[in-house]
């Protein structure tokens, strides 16, 4: 692998110093991170100044991140100079926030008067309302306006997430005259991958991309380049429906219009390849009870969401307790009932978590409609009766072996084979239900779900033994 | 919301109908696919080819998808015509490979001969060798050739992702050199959104997007309005690194190189975007051992992948079932406990899963590195700590109500605090160890976290419980 495969370079002369400082993976170095941080402890800002220099704003982002957050207030002090706009634009919302917070709201209102509106957006969003204010009150009157517009539209809507420069010419021109325009206003956008052409009432008529601009006579007419499919964004959809709709149509960047149809703004999808990535993400960890899961969030805020879903469970586990509380006394002549309870149980749960996370995942992603819901029902019935077979049989001959009890066998194979079946179906109907409901399958299901099959789990394995007199 | 809002469309007036056949999501409705199936049994393809042409064929792709397996022949007979190479370029992989097989080789090499490398890749690549061979065989030498080539990288790198066909111009060329280029050669590409600027050993030394050349006046070399920072692609990069990479420095295309550095192909943005989404979501469908979580998979595929993880979890259930077994003589004496024990292990399982969840998505992410990783330790266990004793005193204080038995309460709850810290910590070691030893942490990391805190649940309940004489 040569030099050149390890990062972008800010010219060849620095380009073994910053290979050296990422390892294969694209990730900072240890040692490098150390040797900034011990750099700024030794009270040496030119030293740190002078390693994280050649590096790219990702990089630098990246470095923050990774400081632990005591020590991110006096590396921004060392490196003020290199913190700039494009740093922030890559920053974790976290860890933006505490550096943030640090600053008069004059720095603020310079750093989000160097970006495009959606970075601005990002960073003064979740500040205080009066800190907002104050930075708002210390811009230019067109990004106040600009960033005051974009606030206006809901949390993690197109609204948000849109730049408003953007290119639209009217149908009527020519290609020569799109080339002439762009060449003649230097104040407009160089950040672009398609033209839109409007009609009078700044409707979007076509979408043009700059290769066939460019692969095109000065004479042609735009209505004749363009194409006039558009996949065009309401300016109030939601982020994670951008995102379905940018994948679904390969789009690189796509027109947002207000409710009347005309064109406010223009989302690209290097803004959108950040969102697939953590809406994707965050199905993970709230499907488990973490939350949106990010390192970064304060430990206070980590503990509410994680406790409130062990709660949650425990009120769960407090339940399907209770359901082996009604055969204490089976228990306790027979104890080997309650060595074998666990497993039928937690292969139950095992089960429901796979057919969760597929059904979960197939959702999100527009695979599982009304149209396929009863094929997929079907799908997940015949694999769980062929897991619980499969489980059933091998368990069921395991345990005939070590205990040589053969009623006891029976009974555990039949309660896995049961469990399994409930776990398929369960696991199925949970998120498909909670989805018609508007509610995030993948925050509510899992509880729901394993309560579910620790009860089914006891009580069918239990219940059987008891109707069998195993314990008498 | 105006009806040009719900989809692209082809040409104004088909905008109802497309509009129709759409729900809010972007998804085809129920009645739109039955009443495609209905025409297609009722043997009029007439009528199912009249509903599905005004379909964007990311749309005709899902119809396929949304089709149950058996219907799937008869459902492509009757729209051979609409059955494009951009359909194919969009379906799901399993469903492609039904209809790939019923194809013959000719009709498959007609198809691939219209698709950009990277797509016809994606066709080719999966079919039986010999199968393969007739279809290379029935192609043009040249496509042949660049197909031949891509196969001859390794899966998911980045040679199998890349398209050949992009735009490199030498550095001493002017912008106007570059439009003449671009006009005069009708061969050329049309899906690009940077040009490649190479020196005279196709090395590329820089990247200039179709903006900037469009912004800029004819007689100025390329060598000048280019950016030299490149983040350049090696040809055998891992596809998941290749998506991190698009991600952090926001690309839209990248230059791939040989190990010589020459520049051999360019990625672009569109294709990164269904792997960033594909590899976040097979990370919840490992970690629940559901494999890659297809719901389009073989059924018998399915059924090994998941079997295989039950069996590995029966295993570890068994190993916690035999710490039961050791204390049957106090279960007996004391049925109560076999009542609470799955609570303290359920708990810590669902602890040691939270924990998981996070690290798993932090280390995809680069965002855990071994920079902080003794940081993550130390804000778990911080985590842990509290969760713990939140957990231990509500639980203890719960079951002394119910029960009566404050020694018993005391137990319970210091059972319950020691899981949860034994949960954390697992929760970061096992992956974090799995990681650095190339394995795979979503695969393999829940079985052993929740045996672990299954053991130690059980473990330090019943024999805490044991310790104070309570089953005696």
């Amino acid at each position: 692998m040569s030099e050149t495969d390890l990062a972008p370079v800010d010219g060849a002369t620095e380009l073994d110093n910053v290979a050296d400082q990422l390892d294969e993976d694209d990730r900072l170095k240890p040692e490098f991170v150390s040797a900034v941080l011990d750099a700024v402890e030794a009270n040496d800002p030119d030293a740190a100044r002078a390693l994280v220099e050649p590096l790219h704003p990702a990089d630098i982002a990246d470095l923050f991140e990774l400081t632990p957050h005591e020590d991110r207030g006096p590396l921004a002090q060392a490196l003020t100079d290199l913190l700039d706009a494009d740093v922030f634009a890559e920053m974790n919302d976290y860890v933006r926030e505490d550096l943030i917070d640090a600053l008069e709201p004059q720095q603020v209102a310079d750093i989000a008067a160097e970006l495009e509106t959606d970075d601005a957006v990002a960073i003064i969003e979740d500040m205080e309302p009066e800190d907002q204010q104050e930075v708002l009150k210390a811009m230019e009157p067109d990004d106040r306006a600009a960033i005051e517009e974009a606030l206006s539209y809901p949390e993690e809507s197109a609204g948000r997430l849109m730049q408003r420069d953007l290119v639209a010419v009217p149908e009527h021109w020519t290609v020569g005259d799109a080339i002439d325009y762009l060449r003649g206003h230097d104040e407009l956008t160089t950040d672009f991958w398609e033209i839109f052409v409007v009609d009078p009432g700044h409707k979007p008529v076509g979408t043009c991309a700059l290769s066939w601009i460019l692969r095109t006579p000065r004479n042609v007419a735009m209505a004749d380049v363009m194409k006039r499919e558009q996949t065009l964004i309401p300016v109030d959809m939601d982020q994670e429906e951008v995102a379905l709709r940018f994948q679904k149509y390969a789009l690189i960047s796509a027109a947002v219009v207000d409710a009347a149809g005309r064109l406010v703004g223009m989302i690209t999808v290097d803004d959108i390849v950040h969102i697939i990535q953590q809406e994707a993400g965050e199905d993970i960890t709230r499907l488990s009870g973490a939350g949106d899961g990010d390192i970064n969030e304060p430990i206070g805020l980590t503990v509410r969401t994680r406790v409130m879903w062990l709660v949650i469970n425990l009120g769960g586990t407090m339940l399907s307790a209770s359901i082996v509380g009604l055969f204490q006394g089976e228990i306790g002549r027979y104890a080997i009932l309650a060595a074998l309870m666990p497993i039928v149980s937690a292969l139950g749960g095992n089960a429901g978590t796979q057919t969760l996370a597929v059904v979960v995942r197939a959702i999100a992603t527009n695979q599982l409609t009304s149209s396929n819901t009863f094929w997929m029902l079907m799908r997940e019935f015949r694999i769980a009766l062929c897991n619980g077979l499969a489980l059933g049989i091998s368990g069921g001959l395991g345990s005939w072996l070590l205990l040589g009890d053969p009623r006891l066998s029976i009974v555990f194979a039949a309660s896995m084979l049961f469990n399994s079946i409930v776990a398929g179906l369960i696991g199925v109907l949970t998120p498909v239900a909670l989805d018609k409901a508007n509610i995030d399958p993948a925050v509510s299901s899992a509880v729901f779900v394993t309560t579910m099959t620790d009860i089914m789990g006891f009580f069918s394995f239990l219940g059987l033994a008891t109707l069998w007199g195993l314990g008498s």
